[in-house]
């Protein structure tokens, strides 16, 4: 049973993170630790944090939950290490998983397997403290990079501490979850940033942004995310998004083909795939997708 | 008081519309008329069209309201104008203008002053008449693209008709109009059909969509809407969407410039920018954007 844990990052993530715990396990003590004391404030006051932490605290916590930028990795796992405990547990919320643990790795040292490499899939375009929800990551899945270095003591606690939120984990290898990610969210946020930033930088823009409607409020929703994340995000997967970005272009390219040429056929076809596909999906029917392992 | 009114297209819009004005003439007779018999009784059981019209007794109706997909306008034109009412009038819901002014023109011939292009700015990825709803009108724009054949009685029934189903009218001269839909809606439905196909294309089509989660779910909410209506818009707002995607695919290929060189200020300054300017778009602050009549 844990004790006492440390949230470094008091933001959507931290915040959820703690008032999630708080739901199964009232006695734990939990510390925050944030270069922003306001938001240190705002999670003191909705009851997600006890009192705020020194690296040095933060670091002989039972289990230490990194929800930061995925760039600030390394400079917080450095600044915790010295004076990490032999029982310590940390996990991170990072969208991008090769990048953290190798961070990990380098910071660490001999402490490197307490570190076990997670990807929460649960978020929103709203941040900060305020947006944290006790209920975030309910029926959520979790993806855990697990390393060879981690033994099963330190894993059996990580996935305790995500089963406790309300999570489910799943098991994938760091490259095929920063592959993954960056086809099905990483480039859609791209997407998404750049069609509010044409439009907004165009002379008629009040025009545009008064038609805009609902279509547009939902494709656009993932463009209110935060910038400082999605821009760690993008510079520590750059290889896999550049390669997503490509394939797009790409296909954005034919799809223009298609229209100068009044392939109509070819037109509709495309349309009717993506629309099938997508219904399959909500429907639940994942079997009728393309399985290599099939 | 309008009599008896035909509803041609019993679909999302066509139902939604009958039934919204229900709401404030409920001893209006409402006609139907669709190729599909399903969804003329669907939108009988669902009380919202009370008998089948042919094309004969449709075109003396008080008002017709062409809720098709906008290719079929002209067809749709053709047959009713043999028949045609002196004090019919007629309107349409189509997401292209230019060319259902055109088709209007060619058609209606000394009838086209009695046709109004309207663009309600409502609708859903759902369609058919089981998805249409009273309130889908309730508090949303529709364009209206006046001609200068329409004479001002005709405007103030079609006026009047949309007040009724409880939306406000907007007037914009149609290419105007098709300029601006091609960039706040039909080209985030075309981006959007070209992920969800080019995901569900590949071999591992199916691990993609296990991790899925919200952010794509509302990115790709539109590329659930109908193939048939949307490939109509494409096709039928092909140059202003053509010029949108070259826009469009010159911003995405700077982006990957961006990353390329892992130009990190840019970077942030892009996301910076949109999510910035999609949070004053949200606040209603409008008049932050840049505006050439200022």
């Amino acid at each position: 049973m844990l004790k006492q844990i440390a949230i470094v990052g008091v933001g959507l993530i931290g915040v959820s993170f703690a008032l999630a715990m708080r739901r199964v396990n009232p006695g734990l003590t939990i510390l925050g630790l944030d270069h922003d004391v306001a938001s240190l404030s705002m999670a003191r006051q909705r009851g997600a944090i006890d009192g705020v932490a020194t690296a040095e605290q933060a670091a002989r916590a039972d289990l230490i939950v990194l929800a930061i930028p995925v760039r600030q990795m390394s400079g917080t796992l450095a600044a915790l290490q010295p004076h990490l405990a032999a029982h310590t547990v940390i996990i991170d919320t990072g969208s991008t998983k090769q990048d953290v643990i190798a961070a990990a790795r380098a910071t660490l040292g001999p402490r490197a397997p307490q570190f076990v490499a997670c990807h929460p899939i649960a978020g929103s375009e709203q941040h900060g403290a305020m947006a944290g929800a006790a209920t975030l990551f309910d029926g959520k899945s979790v993806v855990m990079c697990v390393s060879e270095d981690n033994n099963a003591p330190i894993l059996s606690i990580a996935r305790a501490a995500w089963r406790d939120v309300g999570a489910t984990v799943i098991e994938m290898p760091a490259a095929l979850h920063d592959a993954v990610f960056a086809a099905v969210s990483h480039l859609p946020h791209m997407l998404a940033f750049v069609l509010v930033d044409e439009l907004a930088s165009r002379p008629n823009a009040k025009l545009l942004f008064e038609h805009a409607a609902s279509g547009f409020r939902d494709f656009t929703r993932i463009a209110s995310s935060s910038p400082v994340m999605w821009c760690d995000v993008a510079m520590n997967n750059r290889a896999a998004l550049l390669s997503e970005l490509d394939v797009y272009i790409g296909r954005a390219v034919e799809l223009r083909r298609l229209l100068a040429d009044a392939d109509e056929a070819q037109l509709f076809a495309l349309m009717q795939r993506a629309q099938q596909a997508r219904e399959r999906w909500l429907a639940g029917q994942l079997d009728e997708f393309n399985d290599p392992s099939v």
